[in-house]
């Protein structure tokens, strides 16, 4: 992996993580690995326990530890209590300090004003794009990170050293660092992450709405687009809260192109539709394709499999004896479905040839 | 499966598939497995030769058919040709006829300004709750309707015995006949597929409007809710524009739901965005679960699975020897990972025996 190559040169610890959630626990996983000293922090007795009972590092607090030479902080708390916290670990110490928290803006300047010029040099922000519907220190992983983009988001005051040293505590973790301003980061996620998931929320919510046996006739598509809109209320309101600027420019946005859409589709203009569902087919292009680099052509070859234990496995286990790489499988999971329909997601050039090899083993195929 | 025990009652054939296309290809297959005499029309001459040659049917039009007495017509044409080619079926004939269009009230209004009330009373809607972002005959396969929902939308002066034989066809392709007035129908699509799409299509959309280097932080979340966004144009405008009213409602409500947010977002009332997020939550768990009985609790577990051919199946294959059945699976898909993170979803009480079992066989997994 390239953070073997890449890390451990500036990063060599204790790093202090304060906050034994998914985040922090999964960091602090992920030093231990490369043997870095990790300790822990949290006002949760029982994340705490938990925690260190993983193997993601020593309480803090604990009498043996001693004093130490913290080298980096990292602050892995809820967006409301982020801000106190990163200077609570800048005020009266030597450490860089950085936070992983999901918007970068306010949290600097909220900091700006309980700390000293010099204190806030040692703080450069980060946000890893790694996480789960899941939270708390039990669902936390040292593979959370691993090829992941994780944002680190310098302020114009930051020490290099720390900026650099954050850049390597990323590549520790196995991700990769991408480099952008507090508001750049902010404008981004607000995009890629904060506006999606109140859309999800919208549609999810308005099946509430209707006549529950109407939901009979759901289909993938609506489990696909309000998946993400499942996440914890109290986390997501946070985050939203932290960004509101960039959140509501996108919203009112969104709200003129909803008019737009709905004077086309009263007047029956389909050329107004159709405008913004060929944009939408232009964005789903636009999304960077896996392992960062330029999208290689894809293709879908379905395949019919029942639904009982080892059959799945054996049609993979088939995929891998004829030497195609599936990059991609999707279950389709309509309710009432006795054969499962598996969309398997191959290189183009690869797809005939490993359907004409499936169809041989006798398996039942289309594409 | 049930349509073994339940079809083949009444539908005996031969059937007209007008529209050769991934739905009415995939009919002509489905029929053609339990033997029913299948005859198909297309205009496109390429697509006629393509399902002809998979094996869905005769080609209506060929010499050696002869004449026959069409049992039931299914017109499988686009939205903007429905009303035109279901009462071409239904004038001068004796056949039942239906069509498998997306939207059922505004085409049988439409029809009954084209035959008399007579030849009206032999058309049943219906829609199955399947397809595929590919199109075309290719597309097609026999398996694609098995255990989906399709609804069957008999108008006021519909015959029964005509929805009687449409109930059949729907489980003789292996699907679930769900029974619906044509504006139940188009209500209930409007809420579960439509306005998803349409949501979908904006938050796709807007990521065509910033700047491109921003996408670097794309996760998995945005790349679920957009997915559906690259359909085809063309044939969704048809859609949304035969489902105007019904469509247009929604967008009107959720506009309203985003003044609700903009105005929550912007004087920081954060129970105003927490309440359109718990709602959204409320939703996702309110689409039915799997095979369409009660929701069975589901667990996640996730694995690192290196990224090559063979150890998905490696897993998999381990998974069945453990005899958990997996639910279902996601790759997790972000740029540059090495190790692919894989989401099993299993039966939660099954969820620690399986953890336990696949750590034992050398599986790095968390929950």
């Amino acid at each position: 992996m390239t953070s073997e190559r890449q890390s451990g040169q500036l990063l060599t610890g204790p790093v202090l993580v304060v906050g034994a959630g998914l985040l922090g626990t999964s960091i602090g996983l992920a030093l231990r690995r490369r043997g870095i000293e990790v300790l822990l922090r949290d006002v949760s007795p029982q994340n705490l326990t938990i925690a260190t009972g993983v193997g993601a590092g020593r309480d803090a607090d604990d009498p043996s530890v001693g004093s130490t030479d913290i080298q980096l902080v990292v602050v892995a708390v809820p967006p409301d209590h982020l801000a106190q916290e990163i200077a609570r670990a800048l005020v009266g110490t030597t450490a860089a300090v950085t936070d992983v928290g999901s918007v970068k803006g306010s949290p600097v300047r909220a900091v700006a004003d309980l700390v000293s010029d010099g204190e806030l040099r040692r703080y450069v922000g980060s946000h890893p794009m790694a996480g789960s519907e899941r939270s708390g220190p039990f669902a936390a992983s040292p593979a959370l990170f691993d090829g992941r983009p994780w944002a680190v988001t310098p302020h114009p005051t930051s020490d290099e050293s720390a900026a650099d040293l954050v850049g390597d505590l990323v590549r520790t973790c196995g991700a990769l660092p991408v480099t952008l301003t507090p508001e750049e980061h902010d404008a981004a996620v607000a995009r890629t992450s904060h506006l999606p998931h109140l859309l999800a929320a919208l549609a999810a919510g308005r099946l509430t709405l209707g006549p529950p046996e109407h939901l009979a006739l759901s289909g993938q598509g609506i489990r696909d687009v309000t998946r993400i809109a499942a996440g914890d209320p109290a986390l997501w309101q946070q985050i939203i809260a932290a960004n509101a600027d960039a959140v509501s420019e996108l919203l009112e946005a969104v709200r003129g192109d909803i008019d737009v859409l709905l004077d086309a589709v009263r007047s029956g203009r389909r050329d107004g539709v159709r405008a913004l569902l060929a944009r939408g087919v232009e964005g789903t292009a636009a999304i960077p394709g896996k392992h960062g680099g330029p999208t290689e052509p894809m293709a879908a070859l379905y395949v019919a499999v029942p639904d009982h234990p080892g059959e799945l496995a054996r049609l993979l286990a088939d995929a891998g004896d004829i030497g195609v790489n599936v990059e991609d499988l999707r279950i389709d999971h309509d309710p009432g479905r006795p054969v499962g329909l598996v969309e398997l997601t191959v290189a183009a050039e690869r797809a005939v040839f490993l359907q004409e090899a499936l169809e041989r083993r006798g398996w039942t195929t289309h594409r």
